[in-house]
């Protein structure tokens, strides 16, 4: 994976302050791959390197860099070289770029934009987080329905340098009010004379600014469109989302879940780049809560005490049984949360996932407590009894563990509430509790205490 | 998220044997929601409603629908029906369908299939699973060199048809050797008379038939390509990568991770539709692994039953301990699981990995052992003994359980195993040993045991 190109070579231009050499090599490389070398040099190379680059390719380098390289380059510029470099950037990437940056930084960015990127720039700053509105980009390519197919090519020839993709077109009619979508591939298969309106498919899916972006990214991937438009209130085509945007919320998402369903806040930013306290400050308050809970479990425990001290060996399986618990319930719950996410698994089928969990359940759970009778059998001979009450509370817990996983995230997600919340942490909690009062409560029946 | 059309009245329709009606209103939807259609009715009105789409469309409406309903549609379609169905299909497609296949059925397909098609399919049959090879479709517009761009554009117009995608050509020389990389956009932004050599980006990044699907993903989101090229081992372009199916792949390989870091097996199909006993045996055999780990945590727990029996009181912060442990610990390798899986971390970074989560450890370590320590104080009045034993095993353990959660799945990835199988189970069960032996050790040097 580690893609390592000869960065050293470079830097050593660099360094000789070969500039022509050093701009024909980086241009030799996909932005992506420039953008990572200027990261790994100091701030004033990163700066002389960036200066070595033509205009069209220093935008779309500058799109790429992390914030920190970003401002580096935005100090040293002057507002000339600034005024070029936002101009020839996408809407969504000078936005995303600006959520970054220092508020004096900001400013003068936005003081060498043009007005009319200025306004759109302001205007997209409004969405909230998380929102289609956010991810979308300005740059998209429309036509007129009345353009014959010819003029569309050119309009697209035209106008498609400044565009993200000119791949899906949208046809608008008056008042920008969204009819139709038309991809190049059915313009170029269409006759010169046809009219855009013949070629265009209307009853176009698209989402409101306000759309939650993980549904404009199922969207985008149910349908395999190259990108998806948004409109505003009033049906107005206001941008659209891409799908190389679409991948980078993917995977957004893909982390805030792992990170909710190991029990932290999810964080915007990668680990490497978080600070120690904010990492902290994510994993605390569910360790708390959670911590709480443990002592409920104890409590339970303690409730047992006389049993104990007449049996001490009961202690002994108590992890096992709270573990294997626990791990029961966590697998069930997983797989109901990701379904969920990944749409598999509607509120509907509550009733399907219920009766597959007890099924399940009772598979592995007559596996595990048969393997545990011999086991135990085995080791402690003449302890048929602890025996029978460590394999039967093996049973129910495995049951009720798998039941509880399967059930609650559906719960959650009914009473609308994250479902990745009932994961691991939460499932295993809770198994730990009605473990032990299972396995007491088989104990009293089945032992001499 | 459900976006249900009026799959009712679509339904009347088929019921009234109003093919003609059903057929229009069919073609207003896009194919993935005609599939979906296809796929709640029933096995002979499923295949009545499928003979009323035209041609082109049933393709497309095949492509996307489940194998079950793909099964009876074949197992219903005459011989030259079959035959225009799978001409119609992208290679890949054909292949994913015959996957899932029994013998008969593919064999029934394969004889319909033109020569041409049943050779690309029994070759892309053979790419092992998860390979850039057994994802790539071998639809792909190629170039030569020599043309200009006017002969390209016309080129691309009358072979568009039957390709997945346009929007990317490659260029070919002699023996089908992959030269270079033109946009449709490039070609319609350049003048008529120029050479797509002229025109194209040389030094073309692409992977090799048996590259990890994970990797050719990985490389598409890096640089936002629309797909990617993949050669055989002489540099012959064989085949690209959309970005569509590279969607497919991310989600899947996501839940394969969510569902390794659960101590599960991963699974190819969707939760639904695996049955009780698959469900089962992928859940099991990490449970019995687990649970004779769960066995020697018990075992230690066993060696302190004179402590235990000395001071019952003790047993009861077992839980809160251990389960926080596990806690703290699933945490982190939560986080270095997912950074490792997303290329945030690489093995280099396990220095940075370490020092960060002991800072880390620290800080949550002390929140939770003060908030202990005075909960202890004010509940158990007397036992101030007891209450540093619990803090302090606490510090410890949170210490001891984020370090090793951090530091695990990076060894795993250094001994080439897959970091997600140390995750919250193992990790859970590790550190609840540690943890007890760490209590015990205190609590033998602070109590009168």
């Amino acid at each position: 994976m580690d893609r390592q190109y000869d960065f050293a070579a470079l830097e050593a231009l660099l360094k000789k302050r070969s500039f022509k050499a050093l701009r024909e090599a980086l241009l030799e490389l996909n932005e992506v791959d420039i953008a990572e070398f200027l990261g790994l040099l100091n701030g004033e190379e990163a700066v002389l390197a960036f200066r070595t680059l033509p205009k069209g390719v220093a935008a779309d380098v500058f799109a790429e860099l992390e914030p920190e390289t970003q401002q580096l380059i935005v100090a040293a510029a002057t507002d000339a070289e600034l005024a070029v470099i936002v101009e020839d950037l996408y809407v969504d990437d000078a936005v995303d770029m600006l959520e970054d940056m220092p508020a004096n930084v900001v400013k003068r960015i936005l003081k060498n934009a043009t007005p009319e990127m200025r306004g759109l720039i302001n205007q997209f700053l409004k969405y909230p987080e998380h929102s289609a509105g956010s991810i979308m980009t300005a740059e998209f390519t429309d036509l007129r329905p009345t353009m014959t197919v010819e003029q569309a090519i050119e309009h697209i020839r035209r106008t498609g340098e400044d565009r993200e993709t000119v791949y899906t077109c949208y046809v608008v009619g008056p008042r920008r009010r969204l009819l139709g979508v038309v991809t190049v591939r059915s313009l170029l298969l269409a006759r010169d004379s046809q009219l855009v309106s013949d070629v265009m498919e209307d009853g176009v899916i698209s989402v409101a600014t306000g759309t939650d972006q993980e549904e404009a990214v199922r969207l985008l991937q149910r349908y395999g469109f190259l990108s998806l438009p948004v409109v505003d209130a009033e049906g107005r085509l206001v941008g659209i989302v891409t799908v190389d945007d679409a991948v980078d919320v993917m995977e957004q998402e893909a982390t805030e879940d792992f990170e909710k369903m190991a029990a932290m806040a999810p964080s915007e930013k990668p680990y490497l780049k978080t600070g120690v306290f904010s990492l902290a400050r994510h994993r605390i308050v569910w360790l708390l809560v959670l911590m709480i809970s443990g002592m409920i479990t104890g409590g339970i425990l303690g409730r047992y005490e006389a049993a104990i001290a007449a049996m001490p060996l009961l202690v002994t399986f108590i992890p096992m049984l709270t573990d294997t618990g626990g791990n029961a319930g966590s697998q069930s719950s997983t797989l109901v949360i990701r379904g969920l996410a990944v749409n598999e698994i509607t509120l509907r089928d509550f009733p399907r996932v219920l009766w597959k969990e007890l099924r399940v359940s009772l598979l592995v759970g007559v596996v595990l407590s048969a393997v545990n009778f011999v086991r135990l059998i085995l080791t402690y001979p003449g302890s048929e009894m602890v025996a029978l009450t460590v394999a039967l509370t093996m049973l129910c817990t495995v049951i009720v563990a798998k039941t509880i996983g399967g059930v609650l995230p559906l719960i959650a997600k009914a009473c609308r509430m994250d479902p990745a919340i009932m994961a691991s942490p939460l499932i295993t909690t809770i198994v730990d509790a009605v473990s032990l009062v299972i396995y007491f409560a088989v104990a009293h029946r089945l032992l001499p205490l």
